[in-house]
């Protein structure tokens, strides 16, 4: 299977990229909105997992042509720029297995990180709204430290969330979770249901700032 | 200490009676609006702990009178019935180490369960506002499965998770709920982070629904 990240630069996206394809024979093709940064981060990840003694290809693009090319789409870009990335690849997903989103809108103050969802109730809901017709949308990721996910050296040992209204789709990004060492991944319903899961991730930043040993906390449910 | 429990006759008050009953020597008052089946329902806790070995006198009152002898107050009440509880027991718990809230403003549609906080933005924080002027006010014990909480003979190994204003309040309260075997308590600021909290519970009816075996499933964090 061929799985894009756009936004594949950033920290979710780095992270995801080097577990598939440390994990996984998946292709993974990392997007973003300047093609040379794409590839010169596909190296660096390429670079990191042969220090590992995985040798894999992992190839940057533009985020449309990344998209274009993959059965599975992830927009790992900041709930800020979910609509705009979504719109730029509106024309190149339309045959897509399914369509994922692990972004969260936050904001912080005084007392600590808080669940901003867009209007429409959250992220998820944002990118169903804006994706073409028929694309499967699943909400995925949402909760997975960054910094852990990316450190290889790491056992995840965690639970991801996933919502989704098309139960195949649903399916596809369930089975590619959990092809990743150490990741579990849990249903919850309709992208309907998104905003529960999005404002788990302020709580386990609060989590992480309010109790000592607990950067890069993670959730499991028993 | 003496532990208050305001609709003590309700599944998560008796899951609470239950375990502090039988892991502490703290004192455990069951309040209810009538004061009758407060005193019925501390009998049957009484009878169920006798019927796991443990001898312990629990004694049921109205929720004034419960209140007005505890050191910690915990409002184990629903959601629409918390500024009614407390503005019935104002002028008792001015004096009191804490004043706990778990509970949770939800609703459900033919998706699944949704947050529904007060306008104010959490139970948590309409607590805060609606109780006496001084009384510390502590969010706490939300995202237990009140059966299982209620089991005796299930060992919970799960998290709760605390915010609130007053340190020595959140100390008291995160101490007491450590003392039930099994339960680790974590924090997470103050009580304007509550609503990531209240809204965790939603979330874990909709992973008990949409999952295999995960009926009464909590949560902890890694």
């Amino acid at each position: 299977m061929r799985i894009a990240l756009l936004g594949g630069t950033g920290d979710i996206g780095q992270g995801l990229a080097l577990r598939w394809a440390h994990d996984t024979n998946h292709e993974v093709l990392i997007g973003s909105r300047d093609p040379e940064k794409a590839r010169q981060k596909a190296d660096e990840y390429e670079t990191e997992l042969d220090s590992v003694g995985v040798e894999r290809t992992v190839k940057g693009f533009a985020n449309e042509m990344a998209a274009d090319r993959a059965d599975v789409v992830v927009l790992a870009v900041p709930a800020y720029h979910i609509r705009d990335t979504v719109e730029a690849v509106a024309d190149r997903i339309e045959d897509a297995d399914a369509l994922v989103t692990p972004a969260v809108g936050m904001d912080r103050d005084d007392e600590g990180f808080h669940y901003k969802p867009p209007k429409v109730g959250s992220v998820t809901e944002l990118v169903a709204e804006t994706a073409p017709k028929g694309v499967p949308v699943v909400g995925a990721f949402h909760n997975l430290a960054a910094d852990r996910l990316a450190n290889l050296d790491v056992e995840l040992d965690l639970d991801t969330i996933l919502v989704g209204d098309d139960e195949d789709a649903v399916e596809t990004v369930s089975m590619l979770a959990e092809q990743i060492e150490g990741l579990r991944a849990l249903k919850a319903g309709g992208v309907a249901n998104a905003a529960e899961i999005e404002g788990l991730t302020p709580l386990l930043i609060n989590l992480a700032m309010e109790n000592e040993g607990m950067h890069d906390v993670g959730v499991k449910f028993f």
